[in-house]
């Protein structure tokens, strides 16, 4: 793979390069991913390379929840055991927050402090590590900074396995997660195959997904194996047609004996209601709708509408942290990404995120470019018409084209023992400096 | 590893062994696992290598019902490829059933019909590769046949995910799916620790296990590389108990932030109710109540308990079909118990099942022998008591000791273009000779 450096600085910092070198921050936000400590250890080995620019490497533990509490490791000597060790660690090791700064509005204690920290460690450079939302809470602290005479170059480093990064053609973390789903899918596919004619008819798989089908639609990846399968694919953009999806499941269980189905959790009514929400009376404090369930509800309804014992599968989070089985390409580029993070930041650009360009389909070779954080954030980027066919509810070539490069190779953790070799790694916090501050509430 | 053949003989054929080589006939029944074609292929292998013994080798389609129905496919010449691919091939290849005969004297026609079968293809042998349940049925044939004039070697090839086959050590097809749900749970763990903090404190797995956990147990091996993990473990065998489950969970979110759970599908409540009944005002046509949701219970139970937010994942299906997560120990023990069905057919030993038995601990070490189908038919294997700590929530050191074997070494399927290299292997069926017979009313 082809992996060039960005070809335009759609925003550099308005202060000339530091003449000393200024500290590095580095922190994950967001939801998890098989490869986002493949990133990480990506900025710390790229940020290596330029002791001339680069002072010491911090990383915030829980994100900017880290940041505003001091809660800070010193990576500038971690071991190149630990370095080795991140490369194959799900999860988020330096813990990601599902947390975002107020509006400046709201609560400008939050961004005085975040800047008191920047100073204080001499911060000059901030890697944000997550997905959509997470740019929104970088670019607004770079912003604040700047304005504050203490300006920091802010760089996203993406990630996400929802696949929904706007611009880029697709997210680092997502590649990992659809070769889980498509792996797991064409394993008990095979499993109703072999049952189907005494047993399960119909089987659903719920993936993750809030408003966007990606991971539901890498399940089709199957059909590379088995053309005809009998498969159904629900994403979370189209609205769901009960009398429609009834109708296919007739047709494969009369032609082909049994169907297998995949479901976007977020998947939604006609008239836009979620079809399943998992502990309804009770939102977290967050006030963050939890959704899941969505896979039992069609199970259940096709198993009264047919009569018939019907299964599914809930993944949930093992789908996100499958540290046995991350995509070779996947891991190259969250590889990447984080080191075009560092390069870019470098050339001093600021506000911006490396994003991933097709720059060749056959063979598959890719390149990253900046584009500005404020371009990216917030958005969402959905599965495309043409990915589904007519009837929304199956794969196209074209989005089996798309999807395949995204899970050749197999770069999982070696494992040990009969388990994978990973297991928490423990950093100790650098001794606090300043006032303790909460913050939640 | 160390195999060795049988000891004793429990129950000989009365006839003399055939002058001329008879007749194979080899069955797949029950729920599959990752590890059943492991079996099949070394039966096919052990049968050709006494050609002096064994004639033809046929397969039933869908187990004793593929018998009912003549539909039987020929592997005496079964391809080398054909063969290989067996060995990783996940779901049971020539369809395995859930369906049994009916008692002889509701329904004597059965017993005719397979008779008639058995005499048509001149079938010596017959290997049934199931579960306790399946070998009742294998015993009931071949009592039949012995009876009629037509003596039948008759054979069980252990297998069960439960890990519940009684006087055996443990059963093929478990410590693939221990390994499966140990490696999850292992990755699922660290997500949480990332997570917690500012997101989901409490995740339960629902492990398979209708009346036995010992799949809920194996997560437990996560403390063989987090000792202090806060894991609460909920096997079927033990009653749930709301007010002591809470006060764990308590207990673990207290001092370490988060609490992970497994809980097998067959949890119940003190007066012996399912906690949780899928599906329950339709039950499919074998009147087999279907369980699932428990896990989504109890993250629902939780989350109201401490009011957070809470995940739970249902593999379901993909735990015993995982083609990429076979252990070696698991593979060898499957293929071990397919050779050694052979050998006792070999011996003349009728009405017989090879099971495991422990030579060695230290190294790990194990032979097959033989005991009576009767013997083990319809008895479950339920986790003792001593692997459970006293509370009954958590996993003792013997139990670590007694499944770490189970799970070691990797024997996955090769990837292919980013996916297993498994797909449908299609066999055809052998021209019938007999009048149409329909086994499902």
């Amino acid at each position: 793979m082809n992996v060039t450096l960005s070809e335009h600085s759609p925003s550099v910092t308005d202060t000339q390069p530091a003449q000393q070198a200024k500290n590095v921050l580095y922190a994950q936000a967001g939801g998890v991913t098989a490869v986002i400590n493949v990133s990480a250890a990506a900025v710390i080995e790229t940020i290596q390379q330029h002791p001339e620019k680069f002072g010491k490497t911090y990383a915030a533990i829980n994100g900017i929840k880290g940041v505003l509490e001091e809660e800070l490791v010193d990576l500038t000597d971690i071991s190149t055991a630990t370095l080795a060790k991140l490369k194959y660690q799900p999860g988020a090791a330096f813990k990601a927050c599902r947390f975002d700064l107020d509006p400046l509005e709201h609560n400008p204690e939050q961004y005085r402090r975040v800047l008191e920290v920047f100073k204080t460690y001499e911060i000059g450079y901030f890697l944000y590590n997550g997905g959509n939302g997470s740019m929104v809470t970088a670019q607004k602290v770079a912003d604040y900074c700047c304005r504050h005479g203490h300006p920091v170059t802010c760089v996203g480093v993406a990630k996400t396995i929802d696949n929904d990064l706007a611009l880029s053609h697709c997210s680092p973390g997502f590649g990992s997660a659809a070769k889980y789903l498509a792996t797991s899918f064409l394993n008990a596919t095979l499993d109703i195959i072999a049952m189907h004619e005494t047993s399960t008819k119909f089987f659903v798989l719920e993936a993750m997904g809030r408003n966007t089908g990606w991971l539901t639609l890498a399940t089709g990846l199957i059909k590379d194996v088995i053309p005809d399968a009998p498969i159904i694919i629900l994403p979370a953009e189209r609205p769901f047609n009960e009398q429609a999806f009834f109708d296919k499941v007739d047709h494969f269980i009369a032609t082909q004996g049994y169907c297998v189905c995949a479901v976007s959790e977020g998947l939604v009514k006609e008239n836009g209601d979620y079809i399943s929400i998992a502990n309804i009376e009770h939102t977290h404090e967050r006030d963050y709708v939890q959704l899941g369930g969505v896979g039992a509800t069609l199970a259940h309804l096709v198993g009264k509408h047919l009569n018939s014992k019907t299964h599914y599968a809930i993944p949930d989070y093992c789908q996100r942290s499958a540290s046995h089985m991350v995509s070779q390409t996947d891991w190259q580029m969250a590889y990447d990404a984080g080191k075009e993070a560092v390069n870019a930041a470098f050339r001093g650009e600021h506000g911006v995120l490396p994003i991933i360009e097709l720059t060749s389909t056959e063979p598959f070779e890719y390149r990253f470019k900046t584009v500005e954080l404020n371009a990216v954030a917030d958005l969402e980027n959905t599965v495309p018409d043409h990915f589904l066919t007519e009837d929304g509810m199956d794969i196209t070539q074209a989005a089996l084209d798309y999807l395949r490069p995204l899970i050749q190779g197999e770069h999982g953790a070696p494992f040990k023992k009969g388990l994978p070799d990973i297991a928490p790694i423990a950093f100790t916090l650098v001794d606090k400096q300043l006032p303790a501050f909460k913050a939640l509430k």
